[in-house]
């Protein structure tokens, strides 16, 4: 920022700024309106933040975020134990949460297997999530259907089939409410290889 | 957020969604970012918030913000004392000191008129603004050019030309990189009103 903005505004909106997803024309404008803003308004938000930081940490079955111990779904008696989700970050939970319909448990890799980010097995919750499934029946591979996505899966896949547990790929096919002439080769030649009876 | 979101984490995020242009969903994801900082950085990033909300009031001459008791630009020697440009938020002095060029003193509005929000007159910077036109010789309007900016400037006008000062407005134009095509009629038909001698 220029020279003639106060110096702990242009501090505030280089902090702005470091957000994904926020460059510095937008942080600007967040520290003007926080300029504007009463001053116990502020002191709230700051102290939500570094609350949120302090407080949250990983639940010590599923990796998720909570500031639990265990986290409410982990603890959760009415949940399915044999059935387990994995995904790749705590917001895949939150995906599914909203969505509804699976009443299993979830697992979190923090992550996703990618050898050339020098992102390798150990630096993902598999340990983790082995060393879970002792009742488990059936583990749902959640993760992106991106190459990184598909690598993971098939890779904890050929770790957890030997231990007799099934394993499974949630389904590609067309997103609801999209249009067939938009979809993409892979995507639709999915959606016909996986057609269903109707 | 859903129940099973940690709750520091869904009020962090609840706080970010409460910035102006940040979705709900963005938030949540600027949530989980700050869960991924380390404790340190993200203690930083809410200090900066509130120093800057804290130290920054408005200059008692130009009313822009700043951490003193008078801004830089209004405590600057080298100014020209006699020309006063009229904005409608210290973002815009951001902007004119970025483009350089001019060698003034300013004066931040905080608002336009806007009768059909209640902004009248009296919630404006403007009273600040007839005092200190003593020995000023030249207004320069550079509100936005919108119905309210232009409202603003008019308004301004017919107060200050009275006072022997000449008030002028910034040009309408095409702006610097544009294609002719894109203009919209307003500013084309203001572009060639306006033309100059090559």
């Amino acid at each position: 920022m220029s020279e003639h903005v106060s110096m702990p505004l242009a501090l505030a909106a280089e902090q702005f700024a470091k957000l994904p997803g926020i460059g510095m024309k937008t942080a600007q404008r967040l520290a003007y309106y926080i300029l504007n803003l009463p001053e116990n308004e502020v002191k709230v938000f700051a102290e939500s933040i570094v609350k949120a930081r302090e407080s949250v940490h990983l639940c010590s079955c599923c990796q998720n975020f909570t500031e639990r111990d265990i986290c409410s779904v982990c603890s959760d008696n009415e949940r399915d134990r044999s059935v387990i989700c994995v995904v790749e970050s705590p917001k895949d939970v939150s995906a599914f949460e909203r969505a509804g319909g699976y009443n299993g448990l979830y697992h979190v890799l923090h992550g996703l297997l990618s050898p050339m980010d020098g992102i390798t097995a150990e630096n993902l919750k598999i340990k983790e999530l082995i060393s879970r499934l002792g009742d488990v029946k059936e583990v749902i591979m959640a993760t992106n259907p991106t190459v990184e996505g598909e690598a993971t899966a098939m890779y904890l896949g050929r770790l957890i089939k030997p231990m007799g547990i099934k394993v499974t790929r949630l389904a590609y096919g067309l997103p609801a409410g999209s249009a067939l002439e938009f979809a993409d080769d892979v995507t639709l030649s999915k959606a016909l290889e996986n057609r269903n009876e109707i």
